[in-house]
């Protein structure tokens, strides 16, 4: 495992170097200029062998005597040069603080360094996707909302922590989950279940079905951040544990899915660190229904919105399977979607004791 | 301590005897109806006494042979019903859980139960504020967001959980923190520590302040849920433990404050459980910006919400007092708010290491 110290020695040494070449260029009277990789649609792809979204090689330059870079090209020095500080003060700070840390008026000018956060925002992301270095490598938290449970232990810092001892609360997850950070020092479950809310996820932890099923439970609260995606690709990939998704049956729960299993669009530079492809998704179908017997009323009428979305997930190439299109297709003729909390119209505990352990013993999933 | 099953007993002999009083009236041949405290604004007042928002003694019956009643009549006996159902289970639901539990279309007719949660939801809050009993009590599990820190270990079911242990992620406040749930085992700290966002509590955390404080720290992430409200309360009454909010120096931030001392309207009925009115706002003020010399670049001009929003909190009752006028004052008179984060510009660490410290060293707080 590489240690905290290590790996920050690295990190500032990337940082180091990508100012040093812009003091170089100017010593040999250049134009200083950051060559950065080009983060919109046009450079992102699905790619078949890693099977997570990702960033192309399109890459483009920023040049500091180009009138119309010369602003980003010194925030973006500023922004490296402040992580920096942040890392060798051995702390972590939000993205919302870094802006704050920089925001001055140009002496001798009425110019602020930043006049918004939307301005600092997508340089660390530049930052991020050039040096390939995950955000937390960088020292800077991103929110995590996630809550875990089950038989698993973990050290981080100083404390160890056994999250099948953490009552009706759960633990919540960490903003960083690297290696360096937690360690998993002892795993026996099985398999990991990715609830999509909190309040089933309350459900499953009351009832104690980790313990029962031999597994770990962990949420994101509707859609999952990078700390849970990052945990889960870990137990996955360290662990080779497999990861079942239970959302509801509408278009939102399944993009939830899509970006847990292959990642998103505008994290497309760390979707091979984030995503986990084994993921497969367990629940809600609209077939469950029928399968499940599940009365009518508990399901919705979908709306133009949903109609819409369902259509544009249709159309994602990672959506093209054939059990996902029969899936939508499902969707689109019964006109129906359905929320976890539906199954509660077949008794309280049929979505812990009938539900999911049949749909696991007859490893009923989608892809 | 009262032990659950105890409690449970009470809470189904409450809601049996509502079932009673209904048949009794049908055997005599009279109207069944019920008394329902009024939870409209005209009947919700600041008390003195306790400190609290609470709800006046108004009430309105609800008639089961009133057309306009009828309904609701049997929506609401559906609601008491299932509740009894849930607790004679040992389980907790979710609002929405319930919800869906109940609606069905009534045999011999096109007619459902409910045609959505909008219509179940109130219904609840006519039992909890007519039965005088808590959400919890009902086994009914609302969303909690919060996390917590600090030299306390508490004993949940059959966990004993050190959250002095808890690393950098911290506990998961649980929904239901009432005394049969979690008890209080060990309590070392001086004071507790509500910080509005999670990203300034896990700087904190990060820091370690509750171990060289020697405090509790929690947060609600934004508007603070029922859980981490009575689970303040409880330290502040249980353990006579001080407690500080730290907010966003803004109408927002000093709302969410406002709700965690003394509580808020839409849940008048529950607040003398729920609301801590010993709560002192330790911070930001608008004060600070000259008393810490904080530049004025990262202070943020009011906007025409947060002007409005600025003067319903001035008319308020409980913010009445001078110091909270003056403030008010200087807000607008200086025109600007201030975000937590604004104070790294004077450093990573001034928040943790200078500010807190001085604020709390000096007692420089508003009431």
């Amino acid at each position: 495992m590489v240690d905290t110290k290590t790996k920050d020695k690295e990190v500032i040494k990337k940082l180091e170097t990508l100012g040093q070449t812009l003091v170089q260029q100017i010593n040999k009277g250049d134009n200083p200029t950051m060559e950065l990789p080009v983060r919109s649609l046009g450079n992102i792809f699905f790619d078949q062998k890693t099977r997570t979204i990702k960033l192309g090689d399109k890459t483009s330059e920023r040049q500091f005597l180009n009138i119309a870079h010369t602003r980003k090209f010194m925030q973006t020095t500023l922004v490296a040069n402040e992580i920096k500080k942040v890392i060798q003060q051995n702390a972590t700070v939000s993205i919302r603080d870094l802006y704050y840390a920089l925001k001055h008026t140009i002496e001798g000018t009425q110019e602020n360094t930043f006049e918004d956060q939307a301005e600092s925002d997508p340089l660390i992301e530049d930052i991020e996707a050039s040096l390939n270095l995950l955000r937390e490598e960088l020292h800077l938290a991103a929110s995590a909302k996630g809550i875990i449970a089950g038989d698993m232990v973990v050290q981080d810092g100083k404390d160890v922590i056994d999250l099948a001892k953490m009552g009706s609360g759960g633990w919540s997850v960490p903003s960083n989950v690297e290696e360096d950070r937690i360690e998993i020092k002892k795993m026996k479950a099985d398999y990991v279940l990715f609830i999509e809310k909190d309040a089933v996820w309350r459900r499953f932890n009351e009832d104690k079905f980790w313990e029962k099923q031999n597994c770990i439970i962990i949420t994101g609260r509707g859609q999952a951040a990078r700390g849970e995606r990052r945990f889960v690709q870990r137990l996955s990939r360290e662990h080779k544990l497999p990861v079942y998704a239970l959302m509801d049956a509408d278009p939102w729960g399944m993009y939830i899915y899509s970006v847990i299993k292959q990642g998103s669009i505008s994290l497309s530079y760390s979707e091979e660190k984030l995503a986990t492809p084994d993921t497969k998704y367990i629940g809600l179908t609209v077939g469950d229904v029928e399968k499940f017997k599940i009365p009518k009323e508990v399901t919705i009428k979908l709306n133009q919105l949903d109609i819409k979305r369902l259509d544009e997930l249709k159309s994602y190439e990672w959506f093209k399977r054939k059990e996902w299109q029969n899936e939508f297709n499902l969707m689109k003729e019964k006109n129906i979607k359905m929320e976890l909390e539906a199954l509660s119209k077949k008794g309280i505990r049929f979505i812990t004791e009938e539900y999911l352990p049949k749909k696991i013993k007859n490893e009923d999933f989608l892809p």
